[in-house]
């Protein structure tokens, strides 16, 4: 079966055979107080810089989902008041979340498959925080980055949180320019699920520490500040997933060597495959209606007769996509475009795509 | 080598071969919405309530580590007053993680080593929680499971949170006398680390969910409201490490096939030759003077000279074990006992021990 799900998805090649060399080498049962965890932890974390371009400045750390990464962003980057672009599941799980946690959030929404008319926000006052979905995975719509800073340079005193979880390494984030970036790394570095990745600026750590200051608290062992007494040592406060961190370390070296200009023309190029089937077939439509707005990544696609046996087909042949998200689910087909997505296969998968 | 470190540790002996199981089945790639999913959590879920006889009515929630399962302990289960049982690195971590969650905890603390008086402890009447570690990693001392029982029949309204990170499975938990129970997965279930499990009963989820009807934030995605609601449909609330639970469900099942009480009295068997060994060693003694106080799977040993060579010694023999925790890093050694190490390598392991 070829995983072309929007993730956990189809592994990156590599990851067996690292796997099993990480069994050979005892990494699943090394001390993540040892000096040999530093040293992954180190070089993980370097090469992730190299490949994204991440500042020296900015902190980078280890969680454990995509998800972990929005409660601690709340929860480190804003005493009250944070404001939410919402235009899909995950940007709207990311406003609720800042409810739960007994923020006073705002937001403003959009139809799902649409995207924002960005001349038109205004930013409250007093808001502290924006929080964005760059790549909506549960309606397949892609915020252009250089609306986000836009927005940012209309409003430099506001922190700004982006999520990247599906996108990422194909988007080519100016780390300057933002507060916050987050992934998870089951999606486009097709690695097993159980890690989450946050970079942070010096600006979200000065205003956690500020917060904590306050009174406010920024959570225990993962608030910022242990997070970054830990980081700084090359540690974790807590003991992590150290395989997949291992691995992560693996994959990125792996992409170093190919380079990562590479993989971001080869995902337009297989985007463009999965365009031109859809255009092509009367029966498959986009969600996101206006070319500009769709991922190149997250492929969400309505079905005119329903997706159910538009995915049984596909999955006789050995490939697998997702549903639509939550009510769309028998209406659309969602197919993720990662760099361990082959050109071949996807060749092969819209083939199969447009016999329907 | 062989690894007798306090966790990760070594891999309980089937893991490696599951995982290239697991690798050929394309567990790692599997969506947490899919039916194979709930299927695997469901089967996971049900045999760890059979191997630790954890009542129907309890809830098992999958976290991320042992250190997150505090965090949410002193979330969901107080609003204010919780009360520590500190005689460790851990204990102290549970009461401090309160003070970052801006709760208002109390604790009796006593010298490392040594375990509490319990006649004398009183418990304040506001308490809503007690927390303590049934088995400090750091010192090597274990609580008899009927004192912490008995105080909870003294203090019937009181909720019990216990930590058996480093004891379970060996630790016999009477699960209807204690309201939260949590460990991770990489040390006595020899499992690549990633993955906590937190028990609970109704009880901690009735306060937990009166705690959000008083507006007192329990947290957002992993709040017992939110795990729940989750688990009760064979869920995650978040991207959870499908491998890990894949690999826990395993092992369990082969813990059942041998029986629990097997590995129980192995336990004791192997615990048993590294006490002889220490009392036949002047330069060897145990961190807890009190025999009854001595954990049966973390031994936290003494070392006359030093640790340093002591270990070294061991690690060039292929015997990897831990230095003190913390400030004790140069005075102790300290030697796991999990179900992964067999009776052979103990002896052997001993056997080296007691040449120095």
């Amino acid at each position: 079966m070829k995983y072309f799900t929007v993730g956990p998805s189809e592994l990156y090649p590599i990851v067996p055979s690292k796997i099993k060399q990480a069994l050979k080498d005892g990494v699943l049962s090394i001390s993540h107080r040892a000096r040999i965890f530093d040293e992954l932890f180190e070089s993980t974390t370097n090469n992730l810089r190299t490949l994204l371009s991440v500042p020296k400045k900015h902190s980078i750390f280890f969680l454990s989902s995509g998800t972990e990464g929005m409660e601690r962003i709340i929860q480190n980057m804003t005493k009250q008041k944070s404001f939410h672009l919402v235009n899909g599941a995950f940007a709207k799980k990311f406003y609720q979340m800042a409810l739960q946690l007994k923020k006073e959030p705002l937001k403003i929404e959009v139809e799902y498959g649409a995207s924002f008319d960005w001349k038109e926000i205004s930013i409250p006052r007093s808001t502290e925080l924006v929080c964005v979905t760059q790549n909506e995975t549960s309606t397949g719509v892609a915020i252009d980055l250089k609306q986000i800073y836009m927005l940012k340079r209309k409003n430099p005193k506001v922190l700004f949180a982006v999520d990247v979880v599906s996108s990422i390494p194909y988007v080519d984030v100016d780390y300057t320019k933002v507060d916050a970036v987050f992934f998870s790394v089951q999606k486009g570095f097709g690695l097993p699920s159980g890690l989450g990745v946050l970079i942070v600026s010096p600006a979200a750590i000065n205003k956690s520490l500020s917060l904590e200051k306050q009174g406010v608290s920024t959570g225990s062992y993962h608030s910022f500040a242990s997070l970054k007494e830990c980081a700084d040592k090359f540690e974790t406060p807590e003991t992590p997933n150290v395989l997949d961190i291992y691995l992560l370390n693996k994959v990125i070296q792996d992409m170093l060597k190919k380079g990562i200009d590479v993989f971001r023309e080869e995902t337009e190029l297989k985007a463009k495959l999965i365009e031109t089937c859809v255009e092509n077939n009367p029966k498959l439509e986009y969600l996101a209606k206006n070319k500009k707005h769709r991922s190149q990544t997250t492929h969400v696609i309505l079905v005119q007769e329903g997706s159910e046996s538009c995915i049984r087909m596909l999955q006789k042949n050995k490939y697998l996509v997702n549903g639509g998200y939550g009510s769309m689910k028998n209406d659309c087909i969602r197919i993720a475009n990662f760099p361990a997505h082959s050109i071949e296969d996807l060749k092969k998968l819209a083939g199969f795509l447009s016999t329907i």
